[in-house]
C-alpha cells in the first residue's frame, strides 16, 4: 500500500511532528493540514509540517488515501462522523488518540470500518502541548494500534509500515485492552500528579508548603501541567479502566497507611522490594531484548491475530529518503 | 562563634558533601569523620571529605565543638544517647534528619538540650544514596532549623551562619510544624511513587504495562528509588502528620474519582484549575521574592521568635576562603 496524499486533521505536537516526519520519509508526499485555530495551522504550514492548510476538515480529507486524526479523542469521534461520508472508498483512516475502544466503536459504520486503524503513539512528551513539533517526535517510541476484528489487514499493513517509516515501534493491543494498560501507566499517574498538587495547593500551609517544596514534589507533580482537554477527554471515554484502576491504586495506598499508622517494622523492607522492582524495570527498558528483524518479530507478537500476521509477514522495513 | 574542630558522624551523601562545603568554606577546619560502614568511611576520606576517620562515633565526636549527625533519623536518635555523656560542655550539635520532632525531643536531656539544633537540608538529592559526594550540593538550597523553645541562642546563630556559608538559605520552622510541611510536600509524595509501582507490578498485565510505560510513569514512580532504610525511619518518626497528609490526599482522590465515575463535565475545567496552581507555582519558586540582606530578612521571619531574631540580627554572611 502506497500513500499519495495524506490529510492530518489537528496541527499541535503531535500531527505537526507526524507532518514533518512523513515528509522527511517520503519528500513527495502530499500532505494537506487542518486545524481549528488558525494560528494553529499557519505555524503548522510554516515549518513545512504540511504542504498547504485546507479551510476545513472535509476539504482536506476529500480526496485523500490516509486520513490522520490529530485531536483530543471525542473531537476525533465527531470528525470520524462528518467526515465517513466524503471520504474516498479505500481511504484509509488511523488516529492518535490516548484511548481506543470509544473510537474504535464510533469507526464501526459502513464504508469506515474495515479502513479504519485506531493507533496511539507512546512518546512520552505527549502533554507538552506547547513543545515544540519536530520530525524525530517518534524515534524509538512505542506506537500502539488497535484494529478491529473486521480491520481489513492491507489497511492495518499500511499504517504498521507508516508508524516504521516514522522511525517509531508498531504494537498491536486490543482496543480495550490498550485502554486498560494505558489507564494503569498513564492516566492514573496524571491523576495522582494532579491530585498531589490539588491538596497541597488546597492547604491553610500552602504558602509555607510551596516556598519549602523542593525536587520530590516538582516531579510528583509535573504531570499536573498536561493538556486539560486531552485529560477531559481521557477520563470520559476511559472512565471503566480509570476508575478500576484508581480502586486498586487507593486499595494499595489504604494499606500502606495502615502500616504506617500502626508502626508496621516491615516498611523498610516493603520499600526495599519496591526499590527493587522499581530498579529491574528501568533495567528492562534500557536493556530490551535485541532487536529482531521484522520477519522475525512478528509472528511472535503475543496478541496479534493469525490474519494479520500473515499480511504483515510480507512487509519490509521501508526504505528510508 | 567559631568552630575549630567538626565531627561528621554518616559519611553518605549529605554527610560528605558537608565536609567537602565546610572544607572549602574554612579550609583549615579539623573534620573528622565516622561511619559504621567502613568502605563508606574511606570513601569519604578519599574525596577529602574529612581530614581523617575515626574508629568510632564517640571517639570522632570527643573534643569537637561541633557535631553533625548526618544519618537516618532513628540512628540520629540512638546517636544522641550515646554521644551526649562524651561531649564538650560548649559543644553544639546539629543533624540533618528528614523528621524533627521526635530527634529534638530526644535532644532534651541535660547537658545537650541548649546546644541542639535540628537541621535538614533540602537539597533536592536527599534520595540518591549512590551519587556522589560534591561540595555545592548546598548551593541554593532551603535548608531548614527547628530550634526548640530553650534552645540558645549562639548555637542557633552558629548553625545558621554555618547553613550560609555550605551556600544554603536557613529557614526557620518549629519542629512539628517542619513535619507537617514535609509531611505534604515529601513523604507523602514518596509514598505515591512507592504504592504507584507496586501495584502497576502486582498486576497480572505488568508485563505488558511495564512494556508500554512511557515518561509519565517514569517521572511518577522516580521516587521509588529512594533509601528504603531513610524513608522506613521517616515513617516510623513521623507517622502522625504524614497519616494525616495522606488522608487528605485520599479524599481528594476519591473525590476525583467520583467526578470521573459520574462522567462530570467540569473534569477538564478542574484539570485547568490545577495546571493554573502548578504553573503558578513553578513561577514562584523560579521569581522568588529579591533576595534580602540577612539584616532586612531576619526580623522578617514570619516564625522565628524575637529572641533568636536578636541573635541572628547581628551576623554578617560569612566570609568565604
Amino acid at each position: 500500500m502506497r500513500f499519495e496524499r495524506v490529510a492530518i486533521i489537528g496541527l499541535g505536537l503531535i500531527g505537526s511532528s507526524l507532518g514533518l516526519a512523513l515528509g522527511r520519509w517520503r519528500p513527495a508526499l502530499e500532505i494537506v493540514g487542518f486545524d481549528a485555530d488558525r494560528d494553529t495551522a499557519r505555524r503548522a504550514e510554516g515549518l513545512g509540517a504540511v504542504r498547504r492548510t485546507a479551510s476545513d476538515a472535509v476539504v482536506a480529507a476529500t480526496g485523500a488515501d490516509l486520513v490522520i486524526l490529530a485531536t483530543p479523542v471525542r473531537a476525533a469521534i465527531g470528525l470520524l462522523e462528518q467526515l465517513g461520508p466524503h471520504l474516498s472508498p479505500d481511504c484509509v483512516v488511523t488516529d492518535t488518540g490516548s484511548t481506543k475502544a470509544r473510537i474504535v466503536a464510533a469507526a464501526a459504520q459502513p464504508g469506515l470500518r474495515a479502513n479504519f486503524v485506531g493507533g496511539h503513539p507512546m512518546t512520552g512528551r505527549l502533554t507538552q502541548g506547547t513543545a515544540e513539533p519536530v520530525a524525530t517526535l517518534f524515534d524509538g517510541a512505542v506506537y500502539c494500534l488497535t484494529p478491529a476484528a473486521d480491520t481489513d489487514p492491507e489497511a492495518l499493513a499500511g499504517v504498521a509500515e507508516l508508524v516504521e517509516a516514522l522511525g517509531a515501534q508498531p504494537r498491536f493491543f486490543d482496543p480495550a485492552e490498550h485502554d486498560g494498560l494505558v489507564a494503569a501507566i498513564s492516566h492514573v499517574p496524571y491523576l495522582l500528579a494532579t491530585t498531589l498538587m490539588a491538596v497541597a495547593s488546597d492547604s491553610a500551609a500552602w504558602r509555607e508548603m510551596g516556598g519549602l517544596a523542593a525536587g520530590g514534589f516538582a516531579t510528583m507533580t509535573r504531570l499536573a501541567n498536561g493538556d486539560p482537554a486531552m485529560y477531559g477527554d481521557i477520563c470520559l471515554t476511559n472512565r471503566v479502566a480509570i476508575v478500576e484502576h484508581l480502586d486498586r491504586f487507593m486499595e494499595g495506598l489504604a494499606a500502606l497507611r495502615e502500616s504506617i499508622a500502626e508502626e508496621d517494622a516491615g516498611l523498610t523492607a516493603h520499600f526495599e522490594d519496591v526499590r527493587r522492582r522499581h530498579a529491574d524495570w528501568l533495567k528492562e527498558r534500557k536493556d530490551p531484548a535485541p532487536t529482531m528483524s521484522m520477519d522475525e518479530l512478528r509472528p511472535t507478537s503475543l496478541i496479534l491475530p493469525r490474519r494479520w500476521q500473515d499480511a504483515l509477514r510480507g512487509l519490509r522495513p521501508p526504505e528510508r529518503h
